[in-house]
């Protein structure tokens, strides 16, 4: 990460949190440096679901020569609100990385994501890269066309996506239900795992449908940006060929 | 690219040309350099289809201590024939990459090719990176797995396709039609161009279709392994839903 998105000291940190929480990716503390500064910035990050990484002193001396005892990164563009993310005038398309953490596949998902039309993109407050200058690089200007809401419980908010009428599918390789066997023209929000592990199983409990893309070779996986893309645009495809059969049956009528 | 990827010095290129031609991915050679057994070296790359680049000495200097003006790249894995792609017990499937020239794209791409099912991908001798170690290991275990032909005129090697029967489909993102209106249950070859520019004016005019994926946000394209992965899933949902069909009808007539 470049020096630039990096702020030091208590007090620019402390301004940024009141002015532009949303602009901060985690914040760095000092271990055991107790301070009452310290802890005002530790209680307003948790107010704003920043992540609070507690590191030993030389990690924060490697960063800055000048610290105080804390250092905040910070993103490449402010984050929204999961409520944001629901735009009315046509079925939801959102996705939801569970601990997607390598920045360039975080990156080429938001590019295939704003290419295909996704409404916006659900990250995890912890296990997350975050809206890194990596992230921006591979996202190739997607990102700045792409809303982007952090939450601190993924579980809980999957919870109230389904409250709101959104279908919830999760990509899960031994799924006997195949990738395309479900009706996209529904709400739906995508949810993707990490590529050794998978969805966490609690999060897979709290998924509508789980579905599979089926591997016909020999390795065992697709890169998760390869298998976000092929979800993505299987709902393009869902919804384009919907849109040409209403469009023919209106010509017929008329 | 690892010193270990490199051959330095006419004796033991000399051998590798008679032994393994088809594990070399280019050979430089030292501009001005007259030399008959370099020659021979020249001669030999040629026949086999193995790209020589006319280099200054620096150059060469820099990547060997002691060359003799010739320095040869040994891929990762060995390339087959052409002909050797087309297995006999299915429809083909193949892919045809046009100036691609980033390694970890077509990594990218070898991997969820194998992930498809891809019976073998062709490369042009110029302007592609080869089997390179980068290729291999963006590819995570997939290159070992996919044969792999390098061939010397792309479009020649399209009409041959065609010829025997093979349906060569090009992805244009300024086609009328999308990519899934085309019927991919029968033989058919995919051609990806490079990211920046496309296909190439004579390799658009060889294909019987070409087809885009449609861009719905704000960006003007996909990252070229995304598209590869979105048009060889399709080809996989059309194969799979046909094949079920297939069954079903199958259990009616019992």
């Amino acid at each position: 990460m470049a020096a630039k998105d990096r702020l030091a000291r208590i007090n620019p940190i402390l301004e940024w949190l009141k002015a532009s929480p949303n602009r901060l990716n985690k914040i760095f503390v000092q271990k055991e440096k107790g301070h009452h500064r310290i802890n005002e910035i530790i209680a307003l990050a948790r107010l704003n679901h920043i992540p609070v990484v507690f590191v030993p002193r030389e990690r924060l001396d490697r960063l800055h020569p000048d610290h105080q005892g804390v250092i905040a990164f910070v993103a490449e563009k402010e984050y929204v609100e999961l409520e944001d993310l629901l735009v009315k005038d046509h079925p939801a398309f959102l996705v939801i990385l569970d601990e997607v953490e390598d920045p360039q596949n975080i990156g080429a998902i938001i590019r295939s994501a704003e290419g295909a039309g996704v409404d916006g993109l659900v990250l995890p407050e912890r296990h997350s890269a975050g809206l890194t200058a990596t992230v921006a690089t591979t996202a190739a200007g997607a990102l700045a066309h792409l809303k982007v809401a952090r939450v601190t419980n993924l579980a809980r908010s999957i919870e109230w996506l389904k409250e709101q009428g959104v279908w919830v599918v999760g990509a899960d390789g031994e799924s006997k239900s195949r990738w395309f066997e479900f009706d996209y023209t529904q709400p739906v929000a995508i949810v993707l795992g990490s590529e050794g592990y998978g969805l966490r199983a609690n999060i897979k409990k709290k998924c509508d449908q789980l579905l599979s893309i089926p591997m016909l070779g020999k390795v065992n996986s697709l890169n998760v940006s390869a298998a976000a893309a092929v979800f993505f645009y299987e709902v393009v495809r869902q919804r384009l060929t919907a849109e040409n059969y209403r469009n023919q049956r209106k010509n017929v009528k008329s």
